[in-house]
């Protein structure tokens, strides 16, 4: 593959593995414009991305903020709490309006799954995904899989383990997509409430005790707990939980020597992984946050591209 | 007309013709730069807009957001939820303190009528009025104007109908100022509560039955119906207002061939505009909004280098 | 002295008194650049200043982005109402997360003492505390001083009272530390409630009676009244703290006709000062303002260089 012909980036579903790679080659070569003095690149200068947020997230909103002023691109924000949604606007009409502004590139994050490709549908802007609902999120799934890759080389024949809410988590979903495509094994862990059996038909393994999988795995993905969700009964206690599904020293004493732990963060500390495994010498976690600019910097850099070049694909 | 002169733009009330005219012409010549690949020019480098809002504005703030952008300006934003004038200080004091800092253009939002002309008073910055309770709302205005007479060559002689709420409108006005000092013939339309016959104290026809006038009409200006008024006695329902004031299909068959409907935003739709007349072949609605980047990077140009010059009037 | 050799600003208590007058000298450079027609140098290009506040302050904000602005840094804003220290991340996680997006620089605000040194001690990036529970506030208080110097030429020997709840105060600590290092004589004066006499510890004359000492002192610092304060059984009524603590035309004829009046702000006019103090001949509150820019300046400027050149003292 030597050329990008998307202008949307709405899930690792629909991309081949060898698209998934070429992001990960082009995040490559950004990584190393964050370590220059001056960390600036002049591709975007005078284009516009707007974080179209209908969903309140600090992080990834800052990190697409600063993978566009890395870009040199003008970014704003529109927050779905302060808009013209409120007063009855249609997400068609707001993206409609939004984009005869001058946007060319909308990052949408979105409490409804299928938002962003409504809205890429509605315009001629790139759209991206920065997370739909329970649905995917994309970029989420990049930079877990090029934390992985950066630190193993391949991805191939490597057994992952996602451990938490699978049922309810888009990044557990980007995950699966992305890992399988480039030929990892993947396993979900939970309780069957959380993680049931049913995902078993998009490949991958389901298990219920963590502890009968822990020597076999190479990366443990331990998913953010919503301490929202643990009064809707499918859900244990959080100690329960952090029992069960938890990585602690006692754990990590029999897992592989190379492992690699993984946290989309905001971390729990106490629930998904006790503090000295959180900062502890498999913990990638820091490592994620790093890559994750590096990924929103190639994706924002190739959809442009691919949307100048007027051979871009439909949705 | 060779130079601009002013260094506030408070309202469309005080301009002459002429300096409306300036306006929309120098606007024509920042559309081209809307177009270009790196969509900047350096003018306003190194200055300081002061988005100064005191009510919640997501759509004009980003347009003027934009504008200043793309002229190279460093935009700030102050709005008065998170401000200082919570804590009991005065506007003029807020005002000072700003420009203090090193503002040069402040752009001021504000429920009260003639809080922008107070700020300009205090400072030695330069003001835009973006909303000033029900006085006026320039800049929108002349996107309006622009819009027409970017599709019909001139105003003079134009019938335009403004088309609801025009008692508590700034758009409204501000049109009106507009529109007759270049020429057009304006109607006001709505019931007698909303578009009362006072109004022909500003030189304009007020008209109570839409189907009465619609095939004089070259453009409808529809209001865009404020929701949380529907319970002041002064509304018909939304349906009995829509049935007596929105534009349908029905009603598009009676309109001149070559009529434009405009609507300053968001929609209601299926309230002042049914979707098919929203979307279709005479609606500009999009193109005022592309046309109000093109206008506010004008008249940041303008005033700005007004300033800059010396010979700018006192307000 | 020659070079500045740290990467953090925690507090006026730390420096010496040639370091406080370093960053004096370089920010009286940067006050020449606010008069350029073009505002910017490019000194931080493609440097990340991260305004990570957990309280509320506009004024404060904006003042510390302006400053990255014009030294050509990319400044972004995390706010603890929007922020995952909500869904219960530690503050410690928080910094460490954002510094792995590229964070050069942190400028705090919290309201418990000590967070910036907290983070100061997390991260390895810069940190400036832009103000910490009563602890301190150094910008603040570097800019109370420069604009006294600015207008006396030195410091040494003048009287300077600061009036109002020092209790409570990070400006008030700030400016004792500062202003003693550079051999001023402090009095804090207020109601013993407010202004207790265990502060003669820190070396300061502590005054209940604002006209016992009127004819002595050179510069009046006026502190904000917190009137959330009011119903704490600590203060008097507003009227009785005016009457007692405020200045007023009738004091200012007792005072030496060179005398400043300070205030960090916002004024609550007729409370700490009357209009005619307020916008008074003795009054140097704007310039206050327009000196804080300078000194963030200053500040963002050495400590980023300090950062740089790999000397830089550890917090």
């Amino acid at each position: 593959m030597t050329e990008w012909t998307r202008k949307h980036l709405l899930g690792l579903a629909d991309l081949s593995p060898e698209e998934i790679l070429f992001i990960l080659e082009t995040a490559e070569g950004f990584k190393e414009v964050s370590k220059r003095s001056v960390k600036k690149v002049p591709a975007l200068r005078g284009r516009v991305v707007m974080n179209l947020f209908f969903e309140v997230s600090t992080r990834t909103r800052i990190s697409f903020e600063l993978a566009g002023a890395r870009l040199s691109a003008d970014v704003l924000h529109f927050t779905g709490s302060s808009s013209s949604t409120k007063k009855g606007e249609s997400l068609t009409d707001t993206a409609r309006n939004i984009e005869a502004m001058g946007t060319d590139i909308f990052v949408v994050r979105h409490s409804a799954a299928g938002a962003p490709h409504q809205i890429a549908r509605a315009v001629n802007a790139c759209v991206v995904n920065a997370g739909d609902g329970a649905h995917e999120h994309p970029t989420q799934g990049l930079l877990d899989i090029f934390t992985i890759k950066n630190n193993r080389g391949s991805l191939e024949g490597m057994n992952v383990a996602i451990v938490g809410d699978i049922s309810h988590s888009r990044v557990a979903r980007s995950n699966i997509w992305g890992l399988k495509k480039l030929g990892a094994k993947v396993w979900v862990v939970g309780p069957p409430t959380l993680a049931p059996s049913s995902f078993e038909k998009l490949g991958v393994n389901v298990c219920h005790n963590l502890d009968d999988i822990l020597p076999e795995i190479d990366c443990f993905n331990m998913l953010r707990i919503q301490l929202e969700r643990q009064d809707t009964g499918l859900f244990p206690s959080l100690r329960e939980y952090s029992r069960l599904f938890g990585l602690n020293g006692k754990r990590m004493k029999r897992v592989k020597r190379d492992c690699l732990v993984l946290h989309p963060g905001p971390i729990n500390r106490g629930v998904e992984l006790t503090p000295d495994v959180a900062d502890g010498p498999q913990s990638v976690i820091l490592n994620q946050v790093t890559n994750g600019l590096a990924i929103r910097m190639a994706v924002l850099y190739l959809i442009s591209g691919a949307a100048k070049s007027g051979t871009a694909q439909a949705i």
